[in-house]
C-alpha cells in the first residue's frame, strides 16, 4: 500500500460519511479503530508498539545503542469536525513510512526512532494537544474532570469509555532526558509555501497565540429614532477595533506577526435596532513574544481611546496565553542538509499554527517540516497536499532522523 | 381611571408575565382581550365601537356633520417580545383620553371624530403596519397565505383562529375621500426630545428605511498560518464598509439621514479561523428620499471599491424600500399652534421611525404628535415615558383635533 493508498483508507474511518470531509474525533470507536489501524501499519514496518494510559500510541524501532535517549517523530490522527484527511495524518503515515524507507535502505540507527500519534491534538474537550500536554505533565488528574466536550462529557468519563485508566497517567509522561530530539512533519495549513512556489518549510520557530475577548457596550437604540450624533454605537466602534488590530499587527510586530478577529457577536442583532453590545475574539500570534505583546498591548491602548471617544464601555477578559518556540538548531540544519541534497525549493519560516512540537518544545529539542497546503485551505473537507509534495516531505524527514538518530 | 391607571391595566394583559416587558402579539388571545377591553373604553368615553374584518377596532364620536369628511387618531396596542408598555399604548389610550376632555369640555365638533387600533403594527408576520396595510389596499387576500410567523402560522390562519373572516377584507378598505385627517400620538422611541429638554415632537415628515444585505466573501484561512499580506478577510472588509456606511450618513445625505448595521454574520465564526465570509443587514433612512438614496449609492460605490482592494466578492440583495411621507401642513400647523397656547417647549422634527400614519399617509393627509421617551430607549421593558410627559401629550392632541374636526 502506498503512502497516498494508505491516507485514504484512514479516510475511510469518519463518523459523518455523509458530509464531504472527516470527523473523527479522539477516543471515539472510530478513532480507536484507526489507533488500531496505524498500530498495525507500525508493526508491519518493523516496529514494537505500546498504547499509554492517555491513550497515546508509541511505536519503537530500536536502535543499536537502546541505552542512548531517543528520537521521536510523529503528529495525530484525530480531526475536527468535517475536516481534511491530511493535518496530522501526513505526521503519522509519513513518520511510519519514513522508518519504511530507512529500514529498506539498510539503515541501522545509533539512537531508537520512535513514532508517535498524540491523542486530542484537536480541541474536542475544548483545550488542544492534550496528549502532548499530558506527556509533559501541563495536564493532571483533575483536568480530566474539568474539560469536557459539547455534549458534556467528562474527558475522565471519555477516557473510561474508551478503555483507559484515568488514574494511572503517570504512564502517559515523557522524561525529558530521554528524548533526544522531536521532529514533527505537517501540511503548512497556509498558503506561503504554494505562493512562492516552494517544496519544502524548515520551521525556525512555533508561535504561539495571546487570545483574548474584548467587549464593547453602547446602547441599542432605535435605527429610525436615534440621530447619528446621538449613538452609542458598539458596533461602529468594533470595526475600528478590528482595523486597529490589521493594522497593528501589519506595521508594530514582527514581519512575522499576524492578528485576527474570527468571531464577532452583535447584539441585539436586529436591522431596526443600533447594537448595544459587540464582543469580539481576538487572536495575536508570533514566534517573537515581545512583538506579539506590543501588538497585544497597543491593541489594547487603541481600543480604550476608541471606547472613550465612542461613549462605549470596553472589558477585556483573558482567554489563552501560550509561549512560542524556538526550534532547534541542530534539528534546523539536518532538515535544512537534507533539502538541499535533495534538490528542494525550501523556505525557513515561522509555523503559525501551533502544534504538539510546541508543547513539547517546552521541555525537549524539537524542529518541524512543512509540506504546501492548496490554497492554505485546513479544518475544511477541501484540504489538499499534492502525492509528491508529501513524499518529498518524507524524503526530507528520513535524512534528517537519520542525521538526529547518528 | 387614569390614563396612567388604564395604561398600568392593559400591561397586565401579557402573555409572558415573568418576563419584565409585555408580549401581546396581534391575534392572540391575549391582544383579543385587550381590544375588548379598550373597546369598552371607547365605549364608556360615548363612541360606538366596531372591529372590522381584519381586527381594526374603530370607536366613532359623531360630528355635527356626520356626511363630512372625518377626523382620524390613534395607534396600535400589540408588541414585540418582551416590550415596554407605551409604544402605540399610548396613542390609543391617549386619544379615547382626549376624546374624553373633548366632551367634558362640551365640545361639539363638526366632523365626526374615530379612534383607530390598527392590527399588527409589529411584524408577527415578517412585515409591519398589516392593519393599515389592509385599510390602504397595500395588502390583498393573496398576502394572507404568504405572510408567516416565527412558528409557521399563516396570516390566514390567525385571523381565522382570531374570529375574523379573511375572505372579506374589502371591510376593513378605508376610503381616502373620506378621511379629513389622521394624527397619530406616539413616543418619540429616539433621544431627541429629552436631550434638548423638550416636551412635544411635532413631526413634519415620516422618514422610510432603504433596507439591503450586503455578503462579502473572502477565504476562510488559518489565523496562524496566514501572513497578514495573504489574507482576503471578510471581517476586515465589512469593518470599512460599517465606518463607510457611519460616515455617509453624517456627511453625504441630509442632515437628518440615519445608517445602521444592526446584523452582521460572521462566518466560519472559529478564533483560529480568518473570516471567510460576512453579511451586514444595512439600514437606511431618511424623509428626504434623494438624500437616502445618495447615501445608499455612494455606500454600494464604497463597498465595491473596499472588495476590490480587498480581493473579496461582494454581492448585494434588497430588503425593503419604502417611501417616506411629508406630513400635511395644517396638520403640523395645529399640533404646532397647540403646543404655543399651551406654553410647551416643542420641536419639529422628522420621525426616523415608521409607523402606521407612515401607510395611511400615502392616502390621507397624516400628521404625528411625538412625547418623549427616557433616554430613547423603546421594545425594551426599560421604555418610559413620564405621566406628565404623556398628559401633556394628550392636551396637543385634544387641541389639534379640536381644530382639525372644525
Amino acid at each position: 500500500m502506498t503512502l497516498h493508498d494508505a491516507i485514504a483508507r484512514l479516510a475511510e474511518l469518519n463518523d459523518d460519511p455523509a458530509a464531504a470531509g472527516i470527523t473523527r474525533e479522539v477516543y471515539t470507536p472510530t478513532y480507536q479503530a484507526a489507533l488500531a489501524w496505524v498500530a498495525e501499519r507500525m508493526q508491519a514496518a518493523g516496529m514494537a508498539t505500546r498504547v499509554d494510559a492517555f491513550g497515546n500510541l508509541w511505536g519503537r524501532w530500536e536502535g543499536t545503542d537502546p541505552s542512548a535517549p531517543r528520537v521521536v517523530t510523529g503528529s495525530h490522527v484525530d480531526t475536527t469536525l468535517n475536516a481534511g484527511r491530511y493535518d496530522g495524518v501526513v505526521g503519522v503515515l509519513g513518520a511510519i513510512e519514513a522508518v519504511r524507507a530507512m529500514r529498506r535502505l539498510g539503515i541501522r540507527p545509533r539512537r531508537s526512532v520512535e513514532v508517535v500519534v498524540w491523542a486530542g491534538e484537536e480541541p474536542r474537550f475544548g483545550t488542544g494537544c492534550i496528549g502532548s500536554r499530558m506527556a509533559t505533565g501541563e495536564l493532571g488528574r483533575d483536568d480530566l474532570d474539568r474539560l469536557s466536550d459539547r455534549d458534556g462529557t467528562s474527558l475522565a468519563e471519555a477516557l473510561r469509555a474508551a478503555g483507559f485508566d484515568p488514574d494511572r497517567l503517570e504512564d502517559a509522561r515523557v522524561a525529558p532526558e530521554r528524548v533526544h530530539a522531536l521532529v514533527e512533519l505537517h501540511i503548512e495549513q497556509g498558503a506561503v509555501l504554494e505562493a512562492r512556489g516552494e517544496q519544502i518549510g524548515v520551521v525556525t520557530a512555533i508561535a504561539a497565540p495571546h487570545d483574548l475577548r474584548l467587549t464593547l457596550r453602547g446602547a441599542a437604540t432605535h435605527a429610525g429614532a436615534t440621530p447619528m450624533a446621538l449613538r452609542r454605537d458598539a458596533l461602529a466602534g468594533a470595526a475600528e477595533v478590528v482595523l486597529a488590530l490589521e493594522r497593528l499587527a501589519r506595521e508594530a510586530g514582527s514581519a512575522a506577526t499576524v492578528g485576527t478577529v474570527g468571531v464577532m457577536r452583535v447584539a441585539p442583532g436586529a436591522i431596526n435596532v443600533v447594537p448595544g453590545e459587540v464582543s469580539l475574539d481576538v487572536d495575536v500570534r508570533d514566534s517573537d513574544v515581545g512583538a506579539r505583546e506590543r501588538v497585544v498591548d497597543l491593541l489594547l491602548a487603541e481600543a480604550g481611546a476608541i471606547a472613550a471617544r465612542r461613549r462605549l464601555e470596553l472589558e477585556a477578559t483573558p482567554i489563552v496565553e501560550d509561549v512560542p518556540v524556538t526550534c532547534d538548531e541542530r534539528i534546523v540544519a539536518a532538515a535544512r542538509d537534507a533539502c538541499l541534497r535533495l534538490g528542494l525549493a525550501h523556505r525557513e519560516m515561522v509555523s503559525g499554527a501551533y502544534h504538539d512540537a510546541m508543547i513539547l518544545g517546552r521541555q525537549v529539542p524539537v524542529g518541524m517540516i512543512f509540506v504546501p497546503s492548496a490554497g492554505g485551505i485546513s479544518h475544511h473537507p477541501d484540504e489538499h497536499t499534492d502525492a509528491a509534495d508529501i513524499e518529498r516531505g518524507v524524503q526530507v524527514l528520513a535524512r534528517t532522523l537519520v542525521r538526529l538518530a547518528e
